[in-house]
């Protein structure tokens, strides 16, 4: 009894924080990738990214009119090509504070940070995810990140972690049932 | 008693499904691949397929007499060579609504949607998999594919997945154990 | 007591068949890689090998004189280089019936069917497997393959298996402690 | 009661090892990668590193002022472009027998063998890791260097095995909080 009331507390104020949601930012590596990168002697390659990933990018922007938003450390190219598949026409490459840069993107997309969720998983993140309204890590983020994160999905970096988010704010906001 | 007579019921009732099959359709991402796909800065450029999934294909042609037919939303050159290579002569690519496609499917191959089997793992195969006789998903499908599943596979999308519908349809088809 | 001597049985019957090994035939697909084969628009582009069979390859040769041939059904350019890598030099593409081949290798290797070890996965590894004297699978080699297999392996193809088998075979042959 | 002290102690005897640490070793095959190495037509072509472990050189070097060192007996070009990328400047390839290049080490860092970590996971990498002050391994390392480590990771080499070393390092010099 005490349980099922902390449970129904608990879904409460997530669906408090994702009905807000307006807009979804994300890391790059180790949440759209397992953060593997593939180097050859000329140096970095690739990086693998997810089709099912991808498909929460469109289906967020379809069925809850939310854009999403790339935000990474890195300079990789293959960011910037996975960007542009996914008609991601924002985002921000090479970042050194990712928490410094919020404010471009606050004004940018005329929203408040409580209409923003982020998810991320390492140090690099942690001074970011403190100030946005829904925190986000994949099932494999570093543990201190999960210890700030509203909600930690079952599903691992570049497997599926991006495209559950996806499809909670999608069951929260637009009423669809989660799963489809 | 009840339970034995339970599963021997849902076993007849897949062999009658397996039994009419004529034809395999199959998605791309996450069911011949683990839903990978690698990025250079260039864009997409690999995609990850299985030796053993392969093996399914021509297995399936030489002790069944069934062709597999590939229909996949992307529109990705590498599942176009990996086609060839399995010497797949009919499969449909950049396909937007793969529900649509089913008559002229039907049509070509002189088969009513009973002798079709697909194999899904995600939103764009749903309204397809709705239509056809026997609808299977890999052990990572989206649980929403699941539910509507006849079939779950124990293998994961680019691992297996594929292959045990092969030999599940060859051993009821052809009486060969299904192992071998 | 009756466990123990059935353990100490089949342990002896493995002892018998090692210390005969003089060659060891491995397959590709499946052993040396994890199934995986990376497709581009132009075609097969990779396959992914682990170091840590390759070790084993060079240490069969330096600690027990043996020598490891690749047999497999596919013409993959990779794995010749893998194979010229590892100073193998004996090695069969594009092999239809693996079997039809055998006497070519105990003739070359002046060696019987008792001689030789085959790590195999797959149904085109079946009747070869039959014919020699000690049978080995991946942990995730097909089911019908475990059934006839003398070994198992703890690891994956592509991650460790062909390493077991050759840390075996020292081991029982060399007397040096198996895990070095 | 005895289970907690002997936790104590081995807790107290971590940190005096660790304390003492100056320079991090590093292998660079099964603990930099999962051992995977990618192949074409024309030979090695890639390998797949970790975001999350490159970040670790990186908060060594910021949070503990600990360099980084490479030593393995490869010789790919691409764990050089790795090495560049994370300012790793002494790097060690071909090496062949590992424990004879630890005079020229410590010469070189003005270190005693008691101020070296070493981080390793298969055969060539047992001599030298029983000549240094802190022995670690990936979880997937071999058993036998499981054997002789100090510390073995919860991660696995190629995904966050050397990030828990550098954690490791980091909290008990810095004070630091481990997970952050």
């Amino acid at each position: 009894m005490v349980i099922d009331n902390q449970l129904k507390q608990k879904n409460l104020r997530l669906k408090k924080k994702i009905e807000k949601i307006k807009v979804v930012l994300t890391d790059n590596d180790g949440v759209l990738t397992d953060t593997g990168v593939y180097y050859s002697n000329k140096g970095e390659e690739f990086k693998r990214f997810s089709i099912r990933d991808g498909m929460g990018v469109e289906r967020l922007r379809k069925y809850a009119g939310i854009e999403t938003i790339i935000i990474t450390g890195e300079e990789s190219g293959s960011v910037k090509a996975r960007a542009k598949k996914l008609k991601i026409k924002e985002y921000y490459l090479g970042v050194k504070k990712k928490a410094d840069i919020l404010t471009e993107i606050l004004k940018k997309n005329k929203v408040k940070p409580e209409n923003i969720a982020f998810i991320g998983d390492d140090a690099n993140d942690f001074e970011l995810m403190k100030l946005v309204g829904f925190k986000v890590t994949p099932v494999d983020g570093m543990n201190f990140i999960k210890e700030i994160s509203d909600y930690v999905c079952e599903n691992k970096g570049g497997n599926g972690a991006f495209r559950e988010l996806a499809e909670l704010i999608i069951a929260f906001q637009s009423g669809l049932k989660r799963s489809y």
